[in-house]
Parts: C-alpha cells; sequence; structure tokens
C-alpha cells in the first residue's frame, strides 16, 4: 500500500506525465518537484512539440519549480523523473543546487552517472529503483513501437 | 582587421550580449548561433533575471536558434560563446548535434573540458581562446564589482 508522502507516491505522478509524453509520441520520461511533500511542478518531455533538445521533463519540472519558489536554488526540493538524468538534466540539477534526486529506471547509455555522481552537487542525495520496472516497461514500449 | 565572416567577428557579437548580460547584473555571457555566415540567435545569461539556472546563454541561444530553424539539430551550425560551455550546456550541445563550438575564456572550475570532449556528440569541431582576453577582461571585472 502506499502512504501518501512515501516515494512511490511521486513517482507515481511522474509516471502520469511519462504516460502523457508517450501518449504525445514524446520519449517518455515525467519528473515531478517535491516542496514540503507538495507537488510543486509537473512536466513531461516535449523535445519534439517543441523541436528543442533542452525540453526534457527535469529542465521544465526546474523551471517551473523554480518560477513557482521565486528562487532558482531548489536545496529544499526533491526531484522525481522516471529515468536517471542525462547530462544537460544533471548539469541543471548541480546548478540548482537541488536538495534530493529520486529516479526510477536507469540509463546505461545516456545517464550522469556513466560520469559519476559527482556530476551533481555535492550536497544532493540521490536514491533509485523506485518504480523502476513500470517506468522502464513504459519506455521498451514505446520503443517496440517506434521500429 | 576583421574580415566578415571571420570567428572574430561572431565573437564580437557573442561579446556584445555579453556586455548586455553585464549590463543587467548578470554573469557576463553571451552566445551566438551562426547558419551559413548567418547570425540566426542571439543570447545572453539571464539566470539571475529569470531566477532559473537552466538560463544559460548558450540555452537560450539553441533554444532560439532551433525554433528558428524549424529543427532540434543544429549540426549545420556553429555555436560562438564567451566563456567554456558548463557540463549542463555541453550535454544540451551534445542533443543539438552541434556542428562546431567556439568559445573565447575557458573555465578550468566550471567548464565541460574537465570531463573530457567526449560529453560532445562525437561530430562537434571544437575551437576556443578567440577573443580570449575580452572575454576574460569583461568576466574579471564584473567578479571585483560584486565583492
Amino acid at each position: 500500500m502506499l502512504s501518501v508522502f512515501s516515494d512511490e507516491h511521486f513517482m507515481k505522478q511522474a509516471l502520469e506525465q511519462a504516460k502523457m509524453a508517450y501518449a504525445e509520441g514524446e520519449i517518455p520520461v515525467g519528473a515531478v518537484v517535491v516542496s514540503n511533500n507538495r507537488i510543486i511542478a509537473r512536466a513531461h518531455n516535449q523535445t519534439e512539440r517543441l523541436q528543442d533538445v533542452t525540453a526534457h521533463a527535469e529542465m521544465l519540472a526546474i523551471t517551473a519549480a523554480a518560477g513557482g519558489m521565486g528562487s532558482k536554488y531548489l536545496d529544499e526540493c526533491t526531484l522525481y523523473v522516471t529515468l536517471e538524468p542525462c547530462f544537460m538534466c544533471a548539469g541543471a540539477l548541480a546548478w540548482a543546487q537541488l536538495g534530493k534526486l529520486v529516479y526510477a529506471a536507469a540509463d546505461d547509455k545516456r545517464g550522469f552517472m556513466k560520469q559519476g555522481k559527482e556530476v551533481l552537487h555535492p550536497r544532493t542525495k540521490i536514491s533509485y529503483g523506485v518504480l523502476e520496472e513500470e517506468a522502464r516497461t513504459l519506455l521498451q514500449q514505446f520503443f517496440r513501437e517506434k521500429r
């Protein structure tokens, strides 16, 4: 059972965003930003719709969160994202001094962990594997259909 | 003397953008994107004004360039930027499959070269040091005033 403020609860919300991306023909990645157990931003990948490589779910989510907070620093926030962030997104999370990062599926090819977690801010906590299977299944289904 | 389509010519334009950032109290970094010897995007750092860590000159420039080109891929484009891109921006340039990157001043602390040029797309050409002194002097002046 899901308790209200669990990582699973928030990752489910990120997965809902990923499903929205899927429905729009975008690589299905979704993210939410949480502050004090409240979701302050939701976003999904929009690189195709916007024809903009910077429109990853994480980038859109932190821009929205910073707008909501009125601060570019998100050190009190947790970002939940359905796929391990890429270098670009990890670099952005570092600048934002993100408090905590939780991701679902690993991305061995494009994920930031290839360079090591020092790409993030030294104070950013990291957790992963939350609803990993659901997130990975959605991605695999997307790429199978594209082939 | 500057010939019209030289790297110096376009870097001067990026420096003009950096000066605009300076005048707005932003860390003075500017960028332009060039396609077929024509500037298709100009941008300067706006992280303070927008309170958004993703609002680096390079990010704003490639988003604008992709909008202008109607394509998220910038493999025919050259980005001129007054400071070595950070990890976030280099990641974005990799996704955009940028044709060529030209930067002025090095950034030993935050620059992507710390991780190695493989952070960029393998086909992206790299050139640096163009108007390096002008770019560095502007940055040094900015930080001296802030102290």
